[in-house]
């Protein structure tokens, strides 16, 4: 009944509304790796990478024992612009504003290719001085800051993982740190 | 494994962070409800009326089929500030401005006994078309609002509620007529 | 050239985007009391009671010494939707969060009727410590609770006031107190 | 008496709150060209090139017949944060998510230097279309991105000046263009 003692990370997932096939089929394999150890995702209830990384995270959670959930903050007034795979759609209504409550909020950052919208919310990230991934072969913003400092204010550079397992293994050895 | 077409209603438990024993259990029959009819329970993470809500769902939830969530937005910036019953808990960091996204993320408001805060959440409701129920025997301003319009905006007054059967009840028949 | 030391007052000017006569007149002479200060003027920059306010800030405005400034946080993304008496249009783009943001930047608020959107600004002020008058002949949520406490968290009770002179002398008095 | 139809450009500088003296030289020469201009300058309101800027701005303002204002977004409850040369300071008490108001609010940005929150608010600037210059010369996110797009969705990249003269007269044209 209780649920704080085992309350499960909260992995943003962050990408464009937009994204080709390998955006997509690597965000897919996020999404699931996240749902197979029982962790929540938190997206921007988008399209591109943001559906793909909540299709992939229901279809793993389908198939085991897990029930992490899929979260998203809207940027509009409606519940119903979220993709399809999303569990609960909170429709903030505060724009690209919510851009700073998915960083706040995350347990941890996982970057899958990305524009303009993306790359704010992994500066957010990094100044909020949460941990995150880039998936350094997913294009766009992602694989240009995978393995790079935003800046000097923090010594580990964001971490490149080029597999998806890779990008969870790496956050689950610092989450188990930080929990 | 798709979400969207059975997505659970919203429902924002609102009411004061410290609040006397009637105002608590009422809190919990209420957070009880809404765990029957398997929505979800968003509030402010808070104590009092908030807590007992999610306690309530949680116990509920426990000896029930269903699973519905407790979703919290917290002012601050730790998600370890949640009561202990929150299932997700999402740290905004935008202060009292999260009073708005309470309100503008529910599918429907149920007030319960409060302060000034309860009362913006409430303000907001209405002023955002939310169908607003409040316990009428909650004390603060639930019970002060019970039954009036807040403004001519409106034709339908705040429900008044004297018990969480009756509030669910009267949500479930708004919002499938809204779904 | 340096501002800090004579830093004005932010004075929020809250009431409804749609207002009769009376309300209007009440809220052209508010604002024009606190421009006879030097204060500055903010508001959500709509028509009615703010547009009101706006007008009569910087009518009197000049015919005086004074240079205070009408400064509008304004829900949408165009600052054009602000009213014409409006120096400084800042658009937010966050919807009604933005009285969340009216009510902390402000020193001290003054309510001219209002329905929901002012009541809400109202709880803010109140829940987040800040010296409050409400026009008590202007009718709608100013009325309501002029002379009343809205919680018992604070020991005064919203300033009730009969016209703009005594509201100002009252903000005079508890700012330079704070201040 | 009406402002609406002179109302004046609202340039935000972004950059860092702690920078070198040849940042500092910089961003403080923009805020003279800023002044000059007679336009507003919207910032953050800390320290580094935040304070440079507004020094700047406060500087020519006072040796000359313009008259526009420094405002400052803070991301704090405290109005006494902001810096000495601030005009206006809104506490917002949002957080960082004062990063997305600040490009909202904009008509367009100026950004010097900088590390990940101005990162963030050029990615702002850029995904809500609004004109940036970056100063090549000033180190930092603006130094990497003058002259770069900074994703495919708008053809013309930040606009790289190198020096404010420069830069301000890029932005003349450009808000001349759209005003």
């Amino acid at each position: 009944m209780n649920a704080s003692t085992s309350r499960a990370p909260i992995i943003a997932v962050v990408g464009g509304a937009a994204c080709d096939r390998d955006a997509e089929a690597i965000a897919r394999e996020v999404g699931a790796a996240i749902a197979d150890r029982g962790w929540h995702l938190l997206c921007g209830g988008g399209g591109g990478v943001m559906e793909a990384a909540c299709r992939g995270f229901c279809e793993a959670r389908a198939s085991g024992p897990q029930a992490g959930l899929v979260i998203a903050l809207l940027p509009g007034e409606d519940p119903g612009a979220a993709n399809r795979w999303v569990d609960v759609a909170l429709a903030t209504g505060i724009g690209f504003a919510r851009n700073a409550l998915i960083a706040r909020s995350a347990s941890a950052l996982v970057a899958v290719d990305g524009c303009a919208g993306t790359l704010s919310e992994i500066a957010y990230g990094w100044q909020m001085g949460k941990p995150i991934v880039a998936m350094s072969r997913s294009g766009g913003w992602a694989a240009e800051l995978a393995g790079k400092c935003i800046d000097p204010r923090r010594d580990e550079p964001v971490i490149a993982a080029s597999s998806a397992e890779e990008a969870i293994e790496r956050l689950a050895a610092l989450l188990e740190v930080a929990g």
